[in-house]
């Protein structure tokens, strides 16, 4: 059994081992997964884009996660890392938050469970939103009439406006932030000519090749049926006697291993989704690779050991344009005002 | 004559100069001035729109005209001053966008005539979106296909994206950005309970007490008939014998006279609008004052030498928060994609 083989089908044991099985290509489901504690409501949802798209909820009241995450390019900024408060550059490239819904571990590294946990990091972290505390953010929101009222109306009880309660709007919110409608869908749906012979070429080969060992399942990030929280990994790179290692710098950061300190999490990294990923721009969790073509290039010898032609790679990349769905219209939200006064200080 | 008095009569005489009246309090007009060589279009507005929410006209694909002109909150960013790329931060605070349209001269200084000109600035300024040239900034947008189409059905012609053609459809998309009926408005037209009886009080204070000298006109900005490009400026501060102008560095910027470093200019400012003042916090052109009761405080201290009670403040206040307009909805505009890569380089 050759390396590449064996690791495909470690995967695939990983998937059996908890009785699931992954198909390579799927439509994205018709439902999200919405935990217990933070059900799904039009009001809720409504607070959670306000806050989406709140710059207030940074520091100096510059970055809202909008900033990073822009809905309307990508979900992302297209910048190899994103610039936070006082022009401070992050550690990693921002992951698109469009499907993020179906992922079972969120950031790179999965370190946070749900979509609720992840809203709570970039808030507090001093290079991206800036909040000194959750208490200062709690008490930024409150000091907003209109988030006070809402936050009231949505959760009741006798604090409804906690860092719990932010995150789990914002969290309602991104679960409604699902690209349908690709030309892959309509094709996996019976529409024969949704994609061309090109993509089609190139949907065979991404199986052929072994891609679709990891990048399965309808969000092409493994399945999205495991228990929330647990994430999806693989070692990146795993072939590490290539030119693109070191030209990408792809081993400086060692993945889910900063977040855990766990050797065995050294280079594991969470599979990114292939959703829309034409449109993601630059790639990998460095943003080292400006292009698409190449991506697929260092993703086939890293992980794979095997070297594409240029018409090979060009059948994958016209393949994985046809996942680029329809992004939904989003209204942009009123954002409640503070008459006479600004909540945001000057730091 | 007073001093006050002389000062009111100086501005009312440079408007009978040029055969206009400017009514105390007026609604907004039914249609915006539009120059005759930037006719609107839908196709256009739309494209100014996708323009004014892309950060990829900054160097660094951080900073759009929204991330300081924030639609949703106020048309501005709530901040003293602006941060640019790099954390960079602006030397004025960032004037609101809402009703642009209305002022016949841009910028605090007005040393743009008009909206096309005042969107060429922010584009190249080092600190603000920092491109580092006009040729730069076209390039940018040359190389994102979904605009190179869209200026060629909008502009036509042998170069279509050029820099004034971004400028014009940036300032095409502005002039939507309009907030009609507010409370004020409804009163005007008839509405008698449309503003409270405390508002009413600050109505006529502000005509009694002289404020409206120069906030007068449908924008409080003074006349919107003046030839474009004419600014209708006053001294600030003018009485500088208190406590303020130290406190609030009010005579640190010298206004126009930095633009055109005539003396006469020396501390000369295009009267602002009063239009949604009251979301607008902090105040002045330095972001000084924190909230608007101290800058009512400020401005009868400074320009009219007067001192006003609590009462007559919180009159005041009452009658400005009734011109806080409706924000007409805005969907978010999908910004054109650059399918495979990314035009922003990591500066």
């Amino acid at each position: 059994m050759s390396i590449q083989r064996l690791f495909i089908h470690v995967a695939t044991a990983a998937l059996i081992s908890f009785g699931l099985s992954a198909q390579a290509f799927e439509a994205l489901p018709a439902t999200v997964p919405v935990p217990a504690d933070n059900p799904m409501s039009k009001a809720k949802v409504e607070l959670g884009k306000q806050l989406f798209f709140d710059p207030r909820l940074s520091v100096d009241g510059t970055i809202s996660c909008n900033s990073c995450h822009n809905l309307m390019a990508s979900g992302t900024d297209n910048r190899p890392v994103s610039v936070g408060v006082a022009g401070q550059k992050g550690g990693r490239s921002a992951p698109t938050v469009w499907n993020a819904a179906f992922l079972t571990a969120q950031f790179w590294d999965g370190r946070a469970a749900t979509l609720e946990d992840q809203a709570k990091g970039p808030i507090l972290n001093p290079v991206e939103m800036g909040m000194p505390s959750q208490q200062a953010a709690v008490e930024r929101i409150k000091a907003i009439p209109g988030y006070a009222e809402q936050f009231k109306a949505v959760f009741g009880g006798g604090d409804p406006v906690s860092y719990d309660n932010i995150a789990k709007a914002i969290g309602a919110y991104e679960r409604t932030l699902i690209t349908r409608d690709s030309a892959f869908d309509r094709y996996m749906k019976g529409d024969k000519k949704a994609i061309s012979t090109q993509a089609q070429r190139g949907m065979q080969l991404v199986e052929d090749t072994g891609c679709t060992g990891c990048h399965n399942g309808p969000n092409f990030a493994g399945p999205t049926s495991l228990p929330m929280g647990q994430g999806f990994y693989q070692k990146f790179p795993t072939f590490t006697d290539n030119e693109y290692v070191k030209k990408y710098q792809l081993e400086e950061d060692q993945g889910r291993y900063e977040a855990t300190k766990d050797d065995a999490d050294k280079h594991m990294w969470r599979v990114p989704t292939w959703r829309n990923v034409a449109l993601t721009a630059p790639y990998f969790h460095n943003g080292s690779v400006a292009t698409l073509d190449e991506a697929v290039r260092v993703m086939a010898k890293t992980q794979l050991n095997k070297e594409l032609s240029d018409a090979q790679v060009a059948d994958i990349v016209a393949f994985l344009n046809t996942l680029s769905g329809e992004f939904p219209p989003q209204s942009l939200p009123r954002l409640p005002a503070t008459p006479n006064g600004s909540p945001v200080a000057d730091k």
